[in-house]
């Protein structure tokens, strides 16, 4: 039984709607499945593949730089979760309670971490007792847990995957050091791995995490013009050391309080994946984190000495370091290649008779469908150039598509008039410094506001809402 | 300021009390903390790098025999849980349930997952359709949460790390190798990578997992006389997934049941290295899952060129591939020796002036304490030597503490003289197949069934308890 190619290709169009075309490629590419527990999501093989190639590489990058892994308690007892009042504030509404254990009630209600600061305070204050003990460098992947009213495969969902960073150290000048460079750490793996261009800066006082004195992020554009918020990065001061008793001994004996950050990205990160590189054929993956980088699929395949040429071209190129997958089912080449191109799968080597005759193969890169006839003996050369060129154009054209929809406005007017001309985009806009007048532009033009970049421009003296000297440009959008 | 040697070395003697020497070496070899949060632990970054290290082997292992890693939702809807009878009924008792989501009651309850048999079968009756979607070989590294009563470290505790296998597979024979398979990969990496040995049975029928039709294990022995189950394998029949309806059409477009197995193992490996391997100086880790495996301590630091030497002998060490980390802090070389003896580093290298001047190291082997003198430009070669001789000697000294402390035995009050006289013991004695009996020699004895060996031994022909005729000979003993 042959499989039909519209069957693998029958998704919705991104230009139809764009919601839907990405639910599919979720579903179609074998990225995620529902199951009966509401706003959960389980991440299937594949899905689950470009996760741990995310984490190897994150993981690798943290531990070059001092950072430790260890494992908290699932469980945040309600009287720890209070210690932090602007911390409780901000999680309470939307955490998960377990009241009963078995058949008792527990005498303590205990919510499933939303997120970890408290509990790692709680061992801080335990094991951290002189400047001899600091920095502390802790990171723990796990999941976690948000009881969020509307959910969608990665990007909310009521449980989620990610890594959270907490740090302590001796000076707020080290503990800012390393807030920023987090930052970096998450802004370079997106733009080298990722190929997702992102705009570095700071959240604004209302959007910070609770308790958090500066909140920094990366955000990113999606196809249709959103922003992701793809990664954050906080400094914390001494309010979490103060309220949990973490104190030190400095060098001359002086207790003193340590200064805090914490850091994450998620599984979301797969969602902005999908939603910068893919396209009406599916799934685009960048070769860094791509389960499978290269396909090899036979033409002919039952042509004397074909599938054997086939498997002697695999195992050279995985010889050469690559992830790559012959496919060598009776699907025919047609259904094989829609399958691949569903998957996102980097590169698609096709090699039949005639080619094994010219000693040659046909390459073809996804995100471009670009096709290259390569000299067999020159497969593992052209691999590597091809790798870092799909890489850099996929980034070329993420950020094109960046700065085809960035506008800088002066006025509520000109924000109005080029969201209502161009769809979603990114505005440059100044800004006063006050909630009111961040409010009432997302009141007014449905922008909210994005990050105050580290990147400055200055595009006019005066707040675009209510006229008074501007403090900072910000960037305004719809965030996913 | 120098440390004090004792300080590091302060821990219950374990004849003295095996249970609090337990205890102590977790606490001071860096393992795990304590939280507010009852029953659970935090895993410190030295315990868990142990855990990254155990799960590297066997997700390899795993993923070379054709595993596929997925993840599943942390919760399970009540009604869910309750689809197969004798699973719900295992379980229930001893699970927390999630009844609020933020200030909302929520519709149904949620269980924190004990096990996820129930979401696996969900998903699996969604995408299994055909004898071509079979087998599904999946895998999941997670945290699962049982409501125990009375909780220790690593061996027993609210919530535990560990992975699941759930596969589906055509046929019942199929599924029973699977099962078998699994446990030999369990079994071989206990022996050959924790140097820890293990008998490999099957559970008696009162003991096997809640839902199972058979039960496999691994049972070793530990420092004390006691047994650990290890790890466990089931094979499922084809229960669930009639409970869940899911069929798969075979070659012939007929209906059929595919046929279950699951298997895991936990963070209590960890408990069962401290147990068998460990003395009154600390842990004694094997080289394969060791964080560092070899520490190198320079002698008399502060001469000339004596840190340098150090430094470069560690490069060397580290560019032969091991796991290197040397100590140059200003603590005394008597207060490092006392430290990585607690954390059972396998391999200490000593280097002072002399040792320089002759072109020579002191290597000290952790678990015997034997010290050799090794030529430096031969350190690369030594140490391999020595990393299997380490790991042989380590899997000896706990096959002869287990052989001395193994007895045949052919009445109850044999078994009882021989507990009196030897203290905790495994105690091989035959077993008509009746729950009755098997109930009786526990209470009369204090051992209980621990597995039916696949290695049977005839000891005599009748049952130890009731004198009829035998069906099996049984590895009885004190559980963990």
């Amino acid at each position: 039984m042959k499989n039909d190619k519209k069957l693998v290709q029958d998704i919705t169009s991104m230009d139809v709607d764009f919601a839907k075309w990405y639910t599919d490629i979720c579903k179609k590419a074998d990225l995620i499945d529902y199951s009966s527990v509401k706003g959960c999501m389980i991440i299937r093989p594949y899905g689950y593949a470009i996760w741990e190639n995310i984490q190897k590489i994150l993981d690798t990058r943290f531990k070059e730089l001092g950072h430790e892994n260890v494992y908290m308690p699932l469980f945040i007892p309600e009287s720890l979760l209070q210690k932090e009042k602007d911390h409780v504030e901000g999680f309470a509404p939307e955490v998960a309670w377990v009241t009963h254990g078995g058949s008792e009630e527990l005498p303590e209600r205990l919510c499933v971490r939303p997120t970890s600061e408290t509990l790692f305070c709680e061992h801080y204050a335990n094991i951290i007792r002189s400047w001899r003990d600091l920095p502390k460098l802790y990171n723990q992947w796990c999941s976690v847990v948000r009881w969020e009213k509307t959910t969608r495969p990665f990007l909310r969902s009521r449980e989620f995957l990610w890594q959270e960073g907490h740090t302590m150290h001796a000076t707020e000048e080290e503990a800012r050091a390393e807030t920023v460079q987090m930052l970096n750490v998450y802004a370079d793996f997106h733009e080298k791995d990722l190929a997702i261009p992102v705009i570095k800066g700071a959240k604004t006082p209302s959007d910070k995490f609770a308790g958090a004195e500066d909140t920094y992020c990366i955000e990113a554009m999606m196809h249709d013009g959103k922003a992701l918020q793809a990664g954050t990065s906080h400094y914390f001061g001494d309010g979490f050391a103060r309220a949990f008793d973490i104190q030190y001994a400095d060098q001359t004996n002086q207790l003193r309080y340590p200064h805090q950050t914490s850091w994450g990205v998620t599984t979301r990160m797969i969602g902005g994946i999908i939603m910068t590189h893919g396209d009406d054929n599916g799934l685009v993956l960048p070769p860094a984190v791509a389960p499978i980088q290269v396909v090899v699929v036979p033409a002919a395949m039952h042509k004397e000495g074909v599938l054997e040429a086939n498997r002697a071209l695999t195992d050279r190129i995985r010889a050469a370091g690559y992830r790559v997958k012959l496919d060598d089912t009776d699907n025919s080449p047609g259904w094989k290649f829609a399958e691949y191109e569903m998957k996102g799968v980097p590169v698609r080597v096709e090699l039949g008779p005639r080619d094994i005759e010219a000693g040659q193969c046909v390459l073809v890169t996804r995100y471009n469908m670009e096709k290259t006839v390569v000299k067999l003996d020159e497969i593992e050369a052209v691999l590597a150039e091809k790798m870092t060129e799909i890489r850099d154009g996929m980034y070329q054209k993420a950020l094109e598509n960046r700065e085809r929809r960035t506008f800088d406005c002066a006025s509520l007017d000109e924000i109005k008039e080029t969201l209502a001309e161009h769809g979603d985009s990114f505005i440059r806009a100044m800004w006063c410094g006050e909630e009111e007048c961040e409010d009432k532009v997302k009141e007014l033009t449905g922008v909210g506001s994005r990050c105050i970049p580290f990147e400055q421009k200055h595009i006019s003296d005066v707040c675009v809402c209510c006229g008074k000297p501007a403090k900072h440009m910000v960037y305004w959008g719809i965030a996913y």
